[in-house]
């Protein structure tokens, strides 16, 4: 497996764009952005478990409740949630798409991102899809743009893509996602749109997503709190040639591996620009009875808004680890709890056995001054590990969030 | 029932007390306080659920195990939690105490607050127990002391006494409190101490207690982290003369109905005096299908950093409260969800049924640059209500957690 260009244009017969249509006054960012496969695809999808749900995810499930999907819409600038139109706005957009492009509606998978419960106006959509089917491009510079239209307060786009091998087929699978605010998932998360050129079934490849997203998405946060319109969505259109998966064994193995790398590395992506974030917080737990112990204990550390202000201090104030261990409601012996924090500056181990060792202030703040902090946790009680990623909380985070409407 | 001056002293027979005897060097505020009934009192407490516990709780829970006290000493500046030799220390505050004031060591509750992983000295704490017991003082400025005494990033100490009659008999309550930071608690919370010169059995104390902090400190939060050491205890030391409440019934509902007044006066000084907070925000549930829907509502409402961040910024961002009310985890009907905000500048309708609907943005600005918020939500579902009490998440907040240990 090794990283290639591409993004979402990466795998075979793939092509995307995205424009400025003008959703929102004042701007001229990208805000539309739209990805295309040459043929049918097997797809599948996640979504927020937040019962306050985006009206794109209706029309999505339902457009995909087939195993099958085409291409999929999004816009910024707009969450079309809490809007009592929302539903009839997304199958507009999901007929205006389908008509430029030659397709049925009912193969788009639709998504948007932005502000809650403001009408989403049509009229920009309708006048910017010329242009933004014109501009269908398969060249990496298709998936920087439709990777720039879907950015919120993101201040870096995100992008990746990898071939791999399915037997002796080259395959290759590629992501673009936003994260930045409202960044909690619960079960998926944020927008994530994954393209690749494997041939899987729709039900091996939603099993490949449903499986990864446990250990990649539902394991960041930016800010506790779990978005209205998280989705992630994966066409698989075969045009790789290899024998197609329907099944577990080494081909699915190899897939989700590849799946799995995409995912892991846009993880990092939206946890690192969580918004005003200054500092990645990788939080690994090992050592644990279960894995669900350590998913619970990693997260609950990546989470405390105490913690996440002493990251950004880089203050070593490790007593706020062991707090957020125990009021994560994981079965854990305190007593028996090793910390310590690393970074490329090097590692110092803070807490043995659920209590404080002395160490050296000055190499801690050295450690913690870094970008990217690791914060390492033995529970000493079984062989089960899990990993979280997280962001600090800042002064900008505040600022972003104190006025984010206007 | 009315308001009284006196604090943890109005109360008849209740001395209180607090000193600084220099446990963090390098500042001057009391950091060990006293508060001491002259005849012995039925005694009740709660504690944090958090696995990780203070020291000072183990020894506190076998001291009123037989449902008496008569004393209650606490530190600041440091939590003695996370120390190897937590429990022995806080024993030898007791002895001390107990040795000053000619009382058993065991009718002492113990508590502390602080940075939680550094070894609590006993020296500063010997040195400075003659004088604590010298300033002992019934009249109010004994409870200013003590509340002050309790305090860490606290801006203000939280003190408040009631009168109220049991039948014919008048009788008092008052309480102090510390909150500030790592305040969401779970059960229990922070430090309160609270003393009435009412008679009542260890029993129905604890039963008033355990079931008033479900509606008082079980509903807020300032950060969503739960505290080690987060205590409430209480002591009544019968000297009102009523005859003693064994039961419910009349008696039993004026205890809890003036025990709830104390309780709520402190919870509501302890969100706005939140770490970093400019404002208090009160967020009412009603037409809940149940009382434990309101209460998660309302508590996942202002628990959201996005809504504390808008709310800070004065921002009419209502879709945050509807996008917190979904990921709650309550089993609500979202379609009929109705949101206001209110100050003492007005109120603000901005969403009805779900959906949004037109509202003055000068109007809304208005209502939330006030120091003073409610966020009003009718969920239309049944005749259950529930409050919860939070702050705003500020540049302050940031400032104080980056670098508290310093």
């Amino acid at each position: 497996m090794k990283t290639v260009p591409g993004g979402v244009c990466a795998a075979k017969g793939f092509q995307a764009a995205g424009v400025h249509c003008g959703i929102k006054p004042g701007t001229t960012k990208n805000d539309l952005s739209l990805i295309v496969s040459e043929v049918p695809c097997s797809a599948a999808a996640v979504y927020t478990k937040n019962l306050v749900k985006g009206a794109p995810i209706a029309v999505t499930k339902a457009h995909i409740a087939d195993g099958k999907a085409q291409a999929m819409l999004c816009n910024s600038s707009n969450a079309n949630t809490c809007n009592a139109d929302g539903e009839e706005i997304a199958q507009k957009m999901c007929a205006l798409a389908g008509g430029a492009l030659g397709i049925s509606p009912y193969d788009i998978v639709i998504a948007s991102t932005g502000v809650i419960g403001q009408p989403l106006p049509i009229e920009p959509i309708e006048n910017g899809m010329p242009a933004l089917v014109a501009a269908l491009d398969g060249s990496p510079s298709g998936s920087d743009e439709a990777a720039k239209g879907i950015m919120t307060t993101d201040t870096v786009k995100k992008e990746i893509a990898v071939e791999f091998q399915i037997g002796d087929t080259l395959c290759h699978i590629g992501g673009i996602a936003k994260g930045s605010g409202m960044i909690h998932p619960n079960m998926a998360t944020m927008l994530v749109f994954v393209t690749t050129d494997a041939a899987i079934s729709p039900e091996m490849l939603q099993k490949a997503l449903s499986e990864d997203v446990k250990d990649t998405f539902n394991m960041i946060s930016v800010d506790g709190d779990t978005s209205t319109n998280d989705t992630v969505a994966v066409l698989a259109n075969g045009l790789a040639g290899n024998p197609v998966i329907t099944q577990e064994g080494a081909d699915y193995d190899a897939f989700a591996a590849a799946l799995n790398a995409v995912t892991q590395y846009l993880c990092r992506s939206i946890a690192a620009d969580g918004e005003g974030a200054s500092k990645l917080l990788t939080c690994t737990v090992t050592g644990a009875a279960d894995k669900e112990i350590a998913r619970t204990v990693a997260k609950s550390v990546i989470c405390s808004s105490l913690l996440k202000a002493a990251m950004f201090g880089a203050d070593a104030n490790w007593g706020r680890v062991l707090c957020a261990i125990g009021y994560s409601g994981a079965d854990v012996d305190v007593t028996k709890i090793d910390v310590s924090f690393a970074s490329k500056a090097g590692k110092v181990d803070v807490c043995r056995d659920g209590a404080g060792i002395p160490f050296s202030e000055d190499e801690a703040k050295k450690v913690l001054t870094e970008k990217d902090i690791d914060i390492l946790i033995s529970l000493h009680a079984g062989d089960e590990a899990a990993t979280a990623w997280g962001c600090d909380l800042t002064y900008e985070y505040v600022k972003i969030n104190g006025d984010y409407r206007s």
